[in-house]
């Protein structure tokens, strides 16, 4: 039988890496730290509270959450944010999807400096939106006469840039993206998933001056709630608005913004494992150049590490060794790196003697 | 300030309906029974457990919940299905929307029979679908000689088909269903949100004959789990394999796994609040004709009743006595009508007090 596909879906594999949850798992930046007994407790209760009224629809606008997500924004990014401009979805793929679906679509481009998160050209291919990947230099960091050129000679109607970015760890300087929302008649979206983990400023302190400025940000990482799969973005109160008419109605479920509120609420307590997490990739840096490997500048919890001849075969021997790290190296930009996040103690020790044995 | 927003979204309002949480709410159709005691605790427990690792991705294929919903619909349906031909989302709006990304698209057309759930064609305009709406009878059946002329013509490539149908209760047999399927090139979506509450035999039961029809359901409704945001689809697996070429990776977070894990072990006890959601609405049928108004025949958990010459006013005169019912006529075809949904036994009489004020 064949199905009646969108012609340009033909062919393609799922976007995913490898669950394989018997493995030290490495490879997916997640952060090591579950939850604590305590939190776990207060994620019970209140999610017994909302599960009171479980029968009725969610808050659609999620006030709540959003009120609780502008009150921790401002506090980190020492930027005063009303709950007007802050929005929130099903992971920070959802508000991207939203903002292609409000600002892209077909006719319409995004661009994005590569290589980056795979997950933008899969977006825009999934909202119609035609994609431009614009090479950043061989260190990784953005090419910034490149970038103005690029914007001028594409005139995209959305550009992300991410800082740090993934899957090279790479920081993008404030300036850069002053820059390029200066050049752009379009939307800049700085996909921020690992900014709790960097020292720089965020580009959230830019937002009052550049109206099409948008800044997405994540619970996955720093604040260890990939489970509960909570993205947010702080943006002008126009484009929240603009993100309104494309979100699917009740698009957060009553948990969803329960267990994000009480997460909030152990801001503290999940945010001091940042400081662990970037101690383990610490120390994987420094082994690595040990071993006699290469590693790119980060300020997130993963990093590049190189270089191989043949990548696969050393994931392999890693994975041989119980450790699962991730091979990036088949995209664009990418030969001969692997990418490790860091693990606790043990997984990152764990990692460190299966690199001594297979390099 | 202007955004560079999609043209087609300029001037458009965002999707949905009052909430009033101080009202009597009947306006959208939701199962006025909220969980007991015993379910909230195992939804505590099985919480708990899914947080222990919630710093972690969740299953990207909710494996372990499309086994449970396809062991459900086999039961309810009669059909044995393997979890291969099952797929959730967040909501059966995620799962249209999926089914238009994957199926629809630019240069593409979905075609629906209106009045029908009004999402439908905005779904299609959020995936740039073109859509186009034949008009169902003036008692709300389907006509399908119109029908099938209408395929015949668009040649469309999603054709949307609601039974019961929201917002008029009425079902469609399924030698329509049969008939359209055997016309159009394109897929057939059935959805049977409301189905539980009908005895009619489900469009599950054509799915072998037919390996481009999929039926669309919620637990939104019988299930009493709207807050819970869980909708599915059976389909074949080949329609499945297509939908995760689209889907959002991690789309379902580990907390609304477990949750709709825990309210399909729960399912007799859900369930049960469907007989007296009948009686209430069939209560709701009888005082109407009391009162010399026109209902129209639902096989669902609601129903429209007019005709009003000033339906908004009517409203609003319930809306005045504490009752919040839903006003669609604005909407095409349906002019004069409103939409109430059954209450618990209370709500359901403050509503016929308030009618029987106002009419």
């Amino acid at each position: 039988m064949t199905l009646p596909v969108r012609r340009d879906l033909v062919g393609k594999s799922p976007y995913g890496a490898p669950q394989l949850p018997d493995a030290v798992q490495l490879n997916v930046n997640e952060n090591p730290f579950p939850p604590s007994a305590g939190l776990v407790a207060d994620l019970q209760r209140a999610v017994g509270e909302a599960a009171a009224t479980l029968n009725r629809y969610p808050d659609r606008e999620a006030v709540a959450l959003r009120t609780d997500l502008a009150e921790y924004l401002s506090k980190q990014t020492g930027v005063p944010l009303a709950v007007e401009r802050v929005w929130a979805a099903n992971g920070s793929n959802e508000v991207l999807q939203q903002v292609l679906q409000a600002f892209g679509g077909p006719g319409r481009t995004a661009l994005g400096f590569e290589p980056s998160y795979s997950m933008h050209p899969v977006l825009a291919a999934g909202t119609s939106t035609a994609w431009t990947g614009v090479p950043r230099r061989a260190d990784f960091t953005v090419d910034v006469e490149l970038a103005l050129q690029a914007v001028e000679q594409h005139r995209p109607d959305v550009v992300f840039l991410t800082t740090p970015n993934n899957p090279t760890g790479t920081s993008t300087p404030l300036e850069v993206v002053d820059a390029l929302c200066a050049a752009t008649s379009g939307v800049v979206v700085v996909d921020e998933a690992y900014a709790e983990f960097s020292d720089r400023p965020s580009a959230v302190t830019l937002l009052d001056q550049h109206p099409r400025l948008l800044v997405s940000r994540t619970m996955s990482k720093a604040f260890a709630m990939a489970g509960a799969r909570l993205g947010y973005l702080a943006a002008s109160a126009e484009v929240v608005d603009v993100l309104r008419l494309v979100r699917l109605p009740y698009h957060l479920s009553a948990l969803t913004q329960a267990a994000a509120r009480t997460a909030l609420a152990h801001t503290d307590e999940l945010l001091a494992t940042v400081e662990e997490v970037k101690r383990q990739r610490d120390r994987i840096v420094s082994r690595a150049a040990e071993l006699g490997l290469m590693t790119v500048p980060t300020d997130a919890n993963f990093l590049l590490f190189g270089l191989f001849d043949h990548p696969g075969a050393t994931w392999k021997a890693l994975l041989d060794r119980g450790v699962l790290v991730r091979d990036l190296s088949i995209g664009p930009g990418l030969a001969g790196w692997l990418r490790v996040n860091a693990g606790t103690e043990d997984e990152t020790s764990a990692f460190l003697s299966a690199l001594a044995e297979v390099v």
